[in-house]
């Protein structure tokens, strides 16, 4: 049996999955997660599709990436003897202004994409270090690169572009979006299972703990929420979503924050974070409801609301919204108050169907369907793995 | 016949208007400008209500905003030497978080708005320089300030926050909105002339050379495109409007650019201007049908038709459209594509209407009146001040 590794290198953390690959779709063998890499008590868990835990708790020293693959390769060699790992995919943040489809890794080609870092300092140069941890690992092995920002590519020019003096265009200062390989399978999975709707137009909202708004037409993004980096748009469970550029120059200019100091605030303090002074992570919020947990949740929803209307007017109105991500699939509080009012928009939910977590959310009659689907990006990956060992023969039988 | 001037000082120019007050609304006199103030070649234009030029052309050296006003004096006595100015009206772009408001002015008062200057470095001092030597030239007259910003003060919580640490809301980093006097005219307008429609749902779209939008319901503002300073929102003539905080990290890190600078680049080298690279002005624009004009045209009325669907969302659908400012007076064009393609959203544009610049451009069977309405913001002052002497007994008089 021949199959997929998927990675998905962040800061201190690195997802991974093992797929097995099939005449059709790649299945999932097991995921998991190395976390606090770097850090004292680094924590990692894994469990196999068929629910068992593979590992669950603290590590030893795992003390960077390379470390953490080591761990990694560790855990599924121990778990799964028998795999054959013919390809690695890696999720990468940025692919500049061109890309808009996976690339195959080479060195070469992971030292052009280390020129972009620039627009993506904070994840980029971990995504890269991911993917020469496993050039080194699994020498024989294909390597091929997903980008965050590849389904975007292909936006309209007003939809690229800021106002700013056409050489910050020319030198790729762009509204990228990014959550590129989620809505990539939200798309996908609406072509198989919804295709008339596909063909319309379809506001995908990913709220996770990063969360963007993506405009479809015949399943193709032509607007997202995000822009240049992954602050900009709706907020975030530690970002900070739309913000005044005057706010940066105020935080410049009068309380002479440095760069540094900017970015970890808008990254790292904002956001739900920073408007319940309590977490980032909307469970707790709503299982607090202090007034500052309340607050951050109310203007959570009121920014998707009013980027649903800015989307419908980018789409010219719509005929589907989903829902996904983890607050997306699971948020029945977040969904309903979304929904809530949107009848001007053509929009009516069904208390029940979203009470019960429904794939359809909406009622009968509703001009718009809602819709809540759980997303897959790690499958994305192993799909655009799978798809380049399928059109050329492996370089190691050659 | 006693009068008001009303001032509206910028960082090199000076807008004058002389009103006569009456039983009723305050006559227009006369109107005029100084600009380049303090430049090399200043230029001074004045002209009265029967539209006669009392001043145009350049004037010798005006070297700050006291001898801009000495000059606007001297005008004024001349022209109109039975005027007896018993109040000054100020516009003031920023009146902070509390005042909704217009203020009398008194040395105390103007010593609590200059705190408001980290808020606006490029503005708010100079409306304050400009009280200070009415104050001077006028001992016996009562001063009173219309904000920007006061208009928009009732915000809901969710449309005047940002998702930051909530310590930057209790500094003032607000969502403020701006070009209040210019909303509360076309309110105002609405109210005598449409009252139907004044109790609805209506977007205001100001375009000038500077651009924002704002959602109404009953007359007062609920939301604004504009947020804390006067960049956010719709790019400008040469602002860049909304921006992904993102970028502003990147010329800093990146580019290794100061906050002037970036200041400098936002601000006067953005927008229409940046991305055309011909020039901020759109009738200059609309001719020159250059591929860049084009796209600068294309990116403006992109952005407006972006933000009127979020306006909606805000609104829950809208009952009327209106377009004011230089532009969204005069320039058929942009209000033609801003309404196209929007049924949707129960907009019709009457093409002929548009053509003719009639007051009501939208087909009779539209669902959303579209009307065009030009503001005056001087108005809105003198009727201020003429409040403010007609609540209580003139000081001089005591």
């Amino acid at each position: 049996m021949t199959h997929v590794v998927t990675l998905n290198a962040g800061s201190s953390s690195m997802k991974f999955g093992l797929f097995e690959l099939t005449d059709d779709d790649p299945i999932m063998v097991c995921t998991g997660a190395v976390e606090r890499i770097g850090e004292p008590e680094p924590l990692v868990k894994a469990k196999s599709s068929d629910g068992s835990v593979l590992a669950s708790g603290t590590a030893g020293e795992i003390r960077d990436h390379a470390a953490a693959l080591d761990w990694v390769l560790n855990l599924l060699a121990r778990s799964f003897p028998n795999s054959d790992v013919t390809a690695v995919g890696h999720r990468v943040v940025h692919g500049g202004p061109e890309i808009d489809a996976p690339v195959p890794l080479t060195k070469a080609s992971i030292q052009e994409l280390d020129k972009l870092s620039p627009f993506a300092p904070l994840h980029q140069p971990h995504n890269l270090a991911g993917a020469r941890a496993a050039m080194e690992r699994f020498p024989n092995a294909d390597q091929i690169a997903c980008f965050d920002t590849a389904f975007h590519r292909n936006h309209p020019w007003e939809n690229d572009v800021f106002a700013l003096p056409r050489e910050y265009y020319d030198k790729g200062v762009r509204r990228y979006g990014f959550h590129g390989l989620s809505y990539e399978f939200i798309s996908d999975h609406m072509a198989k299972t919804a295709p008339l709707l596909h063909e319309g137009r379809v506001v995908v909202a990913h709220l996770g703990n990063g969360a963007s708004m993506c405009a479809m037409i015949g399943g193709r993004s032509v607007g997202s929420t995000m822009g240049f980096s992954a602050l900009d748009g709706l907020p975030m469970g530690s970002r900070c979503g739309q913000l005044d550029p005057g706010v940066v120059l105020y935080l410049m200019d009068q309380e002479g924050l440095s760069a540094d100091e900017i970015s970890d605030l808008l990254f790292r303090k904002s956001g739900l974070l920073g408007l319940s002074g309590l977490s980032n992570d909307m469970r707790t919020l709503e299982k607090a409801d202090t007034r500052e947990s309340r607050q951050a949740i109310s203007y959570f929803t009121f920014r998707i609301r009013r980027e649903l209307g800015a989307m419908a007017a980018i789409l010219g109105g719509i005929d589907a919204l989903v829902f996904t991500g983890g607050i997306g699939e699971n948020s029945r509080l977040v969904r309903e108050r979304v929904c809530s009012g949107m009848g001007w928009l053509g929009i009516e939910l069904n208390p029940d169907a979203n009470a019960d977590n429904d794939r359809i959310i909406s009622t009968d009659l509703s001009r718009v369907v809602v819709m809540a689907i759980p997303t897959n990006e790690e499958l994305v990956i192993a799909r655009a793995a799978a798809d380049l060992l399928a059109k050329r023969p492996r370089l190691r039988t050659a």
